[in-house]
């Protein structure tokens, strides 16, 4: 994305241009010029294409058959955290998140998840990371190996000007030398390799791990699969936002938690009972908070570094939430390890509404 | 409605004209001079209004409160199955579906389900009734206690040109003198009747009926209110449809599911592993349908005393349904009881679409 195309872009209303402490970038929100929305372009003409979506296959055996044939894939954890891509510039590192924007939060803490001389000697590389953990600010779920605060975990790299992903044996080589922290790679399969692969997924389902993540050894195509277990913990950590989320958050997964019972567990009570749960309970949860406060919503909290940062995350906060639908619980202070810590709550607006008329005793026409 | 104003709603787009075995008539799907959608005009110039919506309230204690203070209100069955009116026309009883469509079945079977000296005595009334049961054409619930066929359940009379309803004592004399079935009328209650109604509302959900309708002595004014089983039968009977019906009708089931746990049961992990198994088995079974069959589909099974009935049902069947969405089963015969059986299937076109594709292996972008 040269200049040119970039002020096309601008014009088109397919970009925004952004400023973050002196830094310009533009941000894509659409696709241009092969370039996935995400992608972004600093002020110094540098590009940080985005990172591209990944297909969801639904079921496995089919699936890989279908995806890589006889060719060779890697399977590699896929982590339940946010996606961002960390980049070296002028003397510090800064994360994107997957829609290009740049996240105060994970621009402030990447500096101790990560050894920075893997920039210093090889600036031009791009590291795709997920950020998991359940002090986060964007989502409820987390990999049940972070126990506490955020973790990092590398499982791409891209090099400036080079289309796609550096090869797995480079890729692992450079994890190795500066001590990535990485998504665990389960290793090298094929899709025959039937048996180990559903012992593979059924272990991580068991623990309570997201899902695998392939990856094609020539063509390098992606693709993704998730257990059971992650379907319902994400209908679990959210039921209680029922109309505020799209009905397709559940009823997606709904579909893929049926195709992994009928392929992996076949009937199976205790998958009835853990989705009955997941809906049923988050639910009351909801009815009793509007009962207790009159109010349904998400608590977050997240610790912070520096407190400038903390601060241009507020504002990012408000700028996109709106002030009416974020509540910051208390002023933050430099109370926990060092750490400036920020607790606040998003507001379900359909969940309170909803609730406050029902419990009220209105009624409601359907 | 006079001619001009049928006239006048015909050609602004919110009626439209019908026609039935020489029966001309008019079906209003808006509403029209303070007559309700579903409203329907016949070639005599009479006139059937439109059966009102009823409020449903969520929180059985507040809603009762508000809805009716100190008025009393009696508690009746609220009967899962179509609603229909039913009037004598030219020496015929016709039936009339909510929407105001003249319906072959009901009309059909009608005049066996009710003594039609009720019409020849008092030929300008209109029957209100809930035509149920499993062996009918539209939908998949049927109430506990009709084990076989359909059952009528009378629970409102109108008389020509009176507004709204025929009181209780008068609607419930005529019941009897006509040996009318109804809806089971529960008694007489006050909102400050908690107790009892507390007691007749649990009592109806362990027999898994549907719920209760309230009609205010005074006022006549409506309101409804359903049991915890009747949102889970509804989920469990239509689960393996989950793309193809409005999500609204999971979610808004859910959320009523989770406001009578609070208001009634409490925690209650028999709920939940009733939510969970209604959801989960239905999923299951579309699996197990498109591996087999390739194919997703609701059957339906019902019978008719008159061959040109059926004829009638499935012509308006195939022009509304879409020739692709339906498939008869068989061609029917007289061949149980004297009736004319006609079994169909509806096809659910983006649960057999997604299934197919996700079993064959197919990716998901999302």
């Amino acid at each position: 994305m040269d200049a040119l195309t970039a002020k096309q872009a601008l014009e088109k209303g397919k970009a925004t241009r952004h400023e973050f402490e002196g830094l310009s970038y533009i941000r894509l929100h659409d696709s241009v010029a092969r370039l996935p929305k995400g992608s972004v372009r600093l002020d110094t003409g540098r590009v940080i294409p985005g990172y591209p979506s990944i297909g969801r296959i639904q079921a496995l055996a089919t699936g890989l058959e279908k995806q890589y044939g006889d060719e060779p894939f890697w399977a590699e954890e896929k982590i339940d955290g946010f996606n961002i891509r960390i980049v070296a510039h002028e003397g510090r590192l800064l994360a994107f998140s997957r829609g290009g924007f740049l996240c105060p939060f994970s621009t402030d803490r990447v500096p101790e998840l990560l050894d920075p001389a893997l920039f210093d000697e090889h600036p031009g590389l791009i590291a795709c990371a997920e950020l998991a953990g359940p002090e986060n600010p964007y989502m409820e779920g987390s990999p049940p190996h972070v126990a506490h605060d955020v973790a990092l975990f590398v499982f791409d790299l891209m090099r400036d000007g080079q289309p796609g992903f550096i090869a797995q044996a480079e890729k692992q080589g450079l994890a190795e030398r500066y001590r990535l922290p990485v998504a665990r790679v389960f290793g090298r399969y094929r899709a025959q390799d039937q048996q180990a692969l559903t012992e593979l997924i059924l272990s991580l389902d068991r623990a309570g791990c997201e899902g695998l993540v392939f990856k094609g050894e020539v063509q390098g195509a992606r693709s993704k699969y998730v257990t059971a277990r992650s379907n319902i913990n994400d209908i679990a950590l959210v039921s209680d936002a029922l109309l505020d989320l799209p009905p397709e958050y559940f009823t997606n997964r709904m579909m893929r938690l049926a195709l992994f019972e009928a392929e992996h567990r076949g009937n199976d009570p205790d998958l009835e009972r853990e989705l009955g749960r997941a809906l049923l309970q988050g639910l009351g949860r909801s009815v009793q908070r509007s009962r207790e406060v009159g109010r349904v919503g998400h608590r977050y909290r997240c610790r912070f570094r520096h407190q400038r940062n903390l601060d241009h995350f507020v504002a990012h906060l408000e700028a996109t939430g709106g002030p009416q639908h974020v509540k910051i619980l208390y002023q933050p202070s430099r109370q926990q390890d060092g750490y400036w810590v920020l607790e606040f709550e998003r507001v379900l607006p359909r969940m309170t509404g909803t609730l406050a008329h029902a419990l009220s005793g209105g009624a409601q026409f359907d």
